[in-house]
């Protein structure tokens, strides 16, 4: 028998997450049975999509259970294998974040084959995070030569990748971030103009000067007043892929929506949300893509990286205020 | 030398527009020249999106100049004529509105044939109004089988078409109007689910109730508090035709955008503005598709006509509070 750690939902937060939301437990393995594996989880993402699922409100994704196990992406070893499938030593992605190891069927998890990158990648760049920014940019905004792109949250593990495949195409890039090591990083990864977005007063103004011709891409990360800027310097048929709004996810009374939505009718603008589980039919080729680029040494990233399970709601919590340079992961062995 | 009237931007309005702000003037009309004709408007249109062109800012129509005749869409007979191209007793249409008549070169109007129809139908429902509706709905919504349909403003000259055309093809369709009148009209032409806005309290509500499965399209006129509501009752992949925002033309600081607008993300909901002079090649089929629908009595339209050039600043007026049952125009003969 195996004692593993794992992350609970406590209480649901109002606003931003704390600490007494989440509770640290102990639970006790069993061996695998016939076709199970038992995992030993290495890493875990924590994402901004999961404040949505703390809400008890239907969304996309299921609401976390009170008193369950949080769930999330995860990259573990099999410790123990009942399954033909899979061999001890095998690395296996699965979505059992949240906790130090399971015992589950073979066909619950998917194994990793890392093609030399590094395992955890598959958490961001090469995983959700880099398709969102893949099939965001490509297929939602519909990127074509010539298009100026701006991004916001351009350092975050999404917005990064937004950054780097635009510039890779050849575009010229507005990226927004907060803080000067963040501006400092998008300099680095070749974002042709940086807005560092709490040094500025107006974020409209910055905006304008950075695109004196305007946009005709922008990757929404952030919503709020980047949205509204993005609304005020779009020209004629731009498209805004809303990727995420992370300004107002803990917002207890939501935050009123831009002022000048009506842009849209003028500029003849396309906005459109979406959620990366829609385009995984993009993976292969997106995989295909990144290895080209990052060979070519094209698109390379950050990672924040916090140790042990019982530091995960910290690591979630600081998502919030942006303490994450590139993706925010939880080291768990 | 004929003497003509005609209206003038006398100030450019703060808030809803009042009579003070235009100004009827008398003019000398030359003969024609070599190559020009003399027309004398029979109709002229007033439409929400004049105002934008009232304010002193770049949209995607010009602003009217301070005092001078305004512009918009009209259909005439010609009165005079130096041009083979043209003669006497020809309809023709125009964009020399906000006139009793005019001596222009016959390559500045069109020659109308009215195939049957009254030619003030040409200003609305075989016009301009028309072809919004329904590009709006076939090309921008996307609109496909089984989708349910919402409509704000549906006892307009463009929600009103929207509402008929969705209906002749066969969908649900739930509409909102100000007001008892136009809520039985929309009953008349078959609306499946009308909503008096001015009757209810909470809209969101309203269209849950009306749609309790959720909405597919929305085709919006208003702004403001409707799309807020659609948002609300939209469905996954729900597409939203963002045609106009009368709720917030005349608004001297423009009012906050919707709440809930990161709803677009978990839905992958695409909000697309439109502007229909990028879709006049749609104007054949569509007349011929109209040409079926009034013949298979599907689409019928509605008229509120006002007498007289100095009465056209009120009907412009009026269309802000709602005044209009269908198109509102001004009978100039």
């Amino acid at each position: 028998m195996t004692t593993v750690r794992e992350i609970r939902l406590k209480s649901r937060p109002r606003g931003v997450p704390t600490a007494d939301n989440f509770e640290l437990a102990s639970v006790d393995l069993p061996p695998p049975g016939e076709g199970e594996v038992q995992v030993k989880n290495l890493w875990m993402t924590v994402d901004p999509y999961m404040r949505g699922r703390m809400n008890d409100v239907k969304s996309y994704a299921p609401p976390f259970a009170l008193g369950k196990v949080m769930d999330g992406g995860a990259i573990g070893e099999v410790v123990a294998s009942n399954s033909p499938a899979l061999k001890v030593g095998d690395l296996v992605q699965s979505g059992f974040g949240w906790r130090e190891g399971f015992t589950t069927g073979a066909d619950k998890v998917q194994k990793l084959d890392p093609r030399g990158l590094p395992p955890q990648a598959f958490l961001g760049a090469a995983g959700m995070p880099g398709l969102t920014a893949y099939a965001g940019l490509l297929r939602i905004a519909a990127l074509k030569d010539g298009d100026v792109v701006f991004v916001s949250g351009a350092a975050g593990a999404v917005g990064s990748m937004v950054a780097q495949i635009a510039k890779a195409k050849g575009h010229t890039v507005i990226g927004s971030a907060g803080g000067a090591q963040k501006a400092a990083f998008l300099k680095e990864i070749g974002v042709d103009h940086v807005i560092d977005y709490k040094a500025e007063k107006d974020l409209s103004a910055a905006l304008a000067a950075a695109a004196p011709d305007g946009i005709d891409v922008y990757f929404d990360n952030v919503g709020g007043e980047h949205l509204e800027a993005a609304l005020n310097s779009a020209r004629l048929f731009a498209r805004f892929a809303i990727c995420g709004m992370i300004s107002m996810y803990n917002a207890v009374e939501p935050p009123p929506g831009p002022r000048n939505l009506a842009q849209l009718i003028g500029k003849n603008i396309r906005m459109e949300g979406f959620i990366v589980s829609h385009h995984f039919d993009m993976m292969p080729k997106y995989v295909e893509d990144l290895s080209g680029w990052v060979k070519a040494g094209k698109v390379t990233w950050k990672e924040t990286v916090v140790e042990g399970i019982e530091k995960a709601p910290d690591a979630f919590i600081g998502l919030f205020s942006g303490e994450n340079l590139g993706k925010m992961l939880v080291k768990l062995a």
